[in-house]
């Protein structure tokens, strides 16, 4: 099956923009048409599920109705809007006379993507693949079976139908197939794996496929000494309590000694009426009611009503808490001052790094990228959220007349390495 | 000591291009005086080498001398001269009114390296490493241990003086230490092993961070019918023969059956000049004298005066052999079709595809980058040869005025994701 899906990624990467994006008219469309064969396998799903006493929250993202056929319809609507991020020149350079450089973007080939049990997150994910010109193996939640099975085969007859080969999609169904995958490092050039770190973390040690993944989010917002007290409680809350149980909420504030006794009152009586729990260091202790702080509280993802809150010396003590402490996900200062914000931005060593506004900004949809496969912390290929552009890579073309290296190891022709404006084209 | 060198990586990573040049500087000023103590202790390298029997071609790549100091000493003169590629803006997003989002090129962070015997890649990696802000742990071959010892003290000497911390480079010296290194995944963000097939898998099976690195070179010319038979001979040529040992020398030619019987007679005259065992397919057979092929030879990188031939149906079979035998190196096909060469550089799915030139312009120095790192056949992150911006990754900075999300959620804000056209700066 990898192999097949292999096959068919060369012939999706020589797609055109316009048969890319009749394909996702086409899903649009199906998938609309079938909203009731939908809505009725994804019933299947939550009845099974609720029997085998899944909980409430997991039984509320695995629900799939109307409106939510509605949304990842709209999602295919605007993506088919997106430019085609295959086929863009990076680079054109003359090497020599008749001798011509491209580095032009392309797909990566075959992305295996293992996601939690939101059906929408298989559209997402799908067509974001298909967009961007790669194949793609996805493995969804178990609990989900039908309502994936459904969507996966509207998704593929469509995709035919637009004269796209059916193989550029398969479907995996159970952990032996993943593990399976793990090892086909002949077919798969990427995986995607959504869900905990400690996840993340088997499958970076079980393959050699390279692995995009996304491991805890422990954001932190940094209130300096010169903030204004109002934009910080404004910025700490947001970044808070926005909604917990996300990768780019906050998780721990850091407080400078001089504002502390300014700023904690404040902070305390809008956490209060949030109902949140504060975890404080000892010197938060002496100024508000919270809970006292261990070592463990900097290292902890909370995604609940918990903030823990440190009393610091100043942005050096920041800088360098949270390259300590946090996972190179989201950090934000709070401070009047540029050369502090300039200095934060450039020592964090995050893949966002925020001035003066709330942690949650971090997100492919507010970034104006359409749509994400997921938020990468990962230093390599793609940082923070992941659109298009994080699903591709590019190629070297190069177009001679003859041209051999003789010539140039003999010094009789010599490079002449001018940038040429030029979009490639034969 | 992974952990020291990450500590340094931070304060690198805000170090702009004056005091990164100035540092280069003073490193090729160092070399240079220091060339005595160098050759010296290359010396040493080669009398040990010598008596434990190292082959002939090993010593010669161990040899360092004058004319080789002088070589890396331009080379560092040509990176100060290239264009710093941290702090590009890579996008720039106005999201709203006063909250902008930029996309900036930063250094990775640290960077293992795993290099061969040669002690200039030890000064080209470490300068490579320098120039776009990251740093590095750098294993070197054991015969070279004196002179890598050298060179990295000259360097670590000259960087403390301009004022980079003096642990942004570490040298690392047995076997044991690497495999510590594959450990750390807290403090190292790549590797980078060149080496042999084995040695690069054997990396990637033993360790969660990411591996950039080259498995073999299994590289093709496609002398299409439509080629012209002198300029198919002298690519072939080159192609193979310019330098038989390295890894964009071509193992395979394919070859159209309809222009076999007029261009095979005229390889072989050439390639008789040269000494080469020429191995084919039946149908090659027929048409010139030359070894059978087996099923292995169209998976053996010879690096050697062999080449293996086949007689292929057209272009459909020429994709097909490579993505199915080669190694996502380097590929060419020889055509005067312009439609054939479109479609051959669109579906062959390698970091090099060119059209009527040889494969051995796949190069770093070549291709105008300066200097390499290595070339890469994954297809993660950097494809081909890497060189400075394949060493830096992008962080995106978002600047506000105590914007929440909160706003955009209950709809007060929207948002416009309008391009602007505007560098970084505070």
């Amino acid at each position: 099956m990898a192999r097949s899906v292999k096959e068919a990624s060369i012939k999706l990467a020589g797609a055109g923009t316009e048969l890319k994006n009749k394909a996702l008219t086409l899903i649009a469309e199906s998938l609309k048409n079938s909203k009731e064969e939908i809505i009725r396998a994804n019933r299947e799903d939550l009845l099974r599920s609720e029997k085998e006493n899944l909980s409430a929250p997991l039984l509320k993202r695995l629900k799939f109705d109307e409106a939510k056929i509605e949304d990842v319809v709209d999602g295919i609507y605007s993506l088919i809007n997106l430019e085609d991020p295959v086929g863009k020149t990076l680079l054109s350079t003359e090497l020599d006379s008749g001798l011509e450089l491209y580095k032009v973007t392309c797909p990566i080939g075959v992305i295996g993507v293992i996601f939690e049990s939101r059906p929408d997150a298989l559209v997402q994910i799908s067509t974001l693949c298909l967009k961007s010109g790669n194949s793609v193996l996805l493995k969804g939640g178990s609990e989900a079976r039908e309502t994936n099975r459904i969507l996966a085969k509207v998704i593929v007859k469509a995709t035919e139908q637009a004269g796209i080969p059916s193989n550029w999609l398969a479907l995996l169904e159970t952990r032996s197939d993943v593990n399976e995958m793990l090892k086909m490092d002949q077919y798969i050039d990427l995986i995607i794996p959504r869900g905990s770190n400690d996840f993340v973390r088997y499958i970076m040690d079980n393959s050699r496929i390279p692995v995009m993944g996304h491991a805890d989010g422990i954001c932190h917002c940094y209130v300096d000494e010169d903030a204004d007290v109002d934009m910080a409680v404004r910025i700490a809350v947001d970044s808070k309590t926005q909604y917990v149980a996300v990768c780019n909420a906050a998780e721990t504030l850091l407080v400078h000694e001089k504002i502390a006794r300014d700023f904690l009152p404040e902070l305390k009586k809008a956490m209060d009426q949030q109902q949140m729990d504060l975890i404080g260091c000892s010197q938060t202790c002496a100024v508000i009611p919270a809970i006292l702080a261990s070592e463990d509280d900097w290292k902890t993802e909370y995604l609940d009503y918990k903030l823990s809150i440190k009393v610091i010396s100043g942005l050096d003590e920041a800088i360098s808490h949270i390259n300590t402490y946090g996972s190179g996900h989201t950090d934000s200062i709070i401070t009047r001052d540029k050369e502090k914000a300039e200095k934060f931005m450039n020592y964090v060593d995050s893949g966002n790094v925020f001035w003066n506004c709330s942690t949650r900004f971090s997100d492919g949809f507010r970034y104006g990228f359409g749509a994400e496969v997921g938020i990468s912390t990962g230093k390599i290929h793609s940082r923070g959220p992941v659109g298009l552009d994080g699903l591709v890579i590019y190629k070297f073309k190069l177009i001679g007349n003859g041209h051999i290296v003789t010539d140039y190891a003999n010094r009789s022709r010599s490079f002449k390495h001018n940038k040429i404006n030029k979009e490639f084209s034969l």
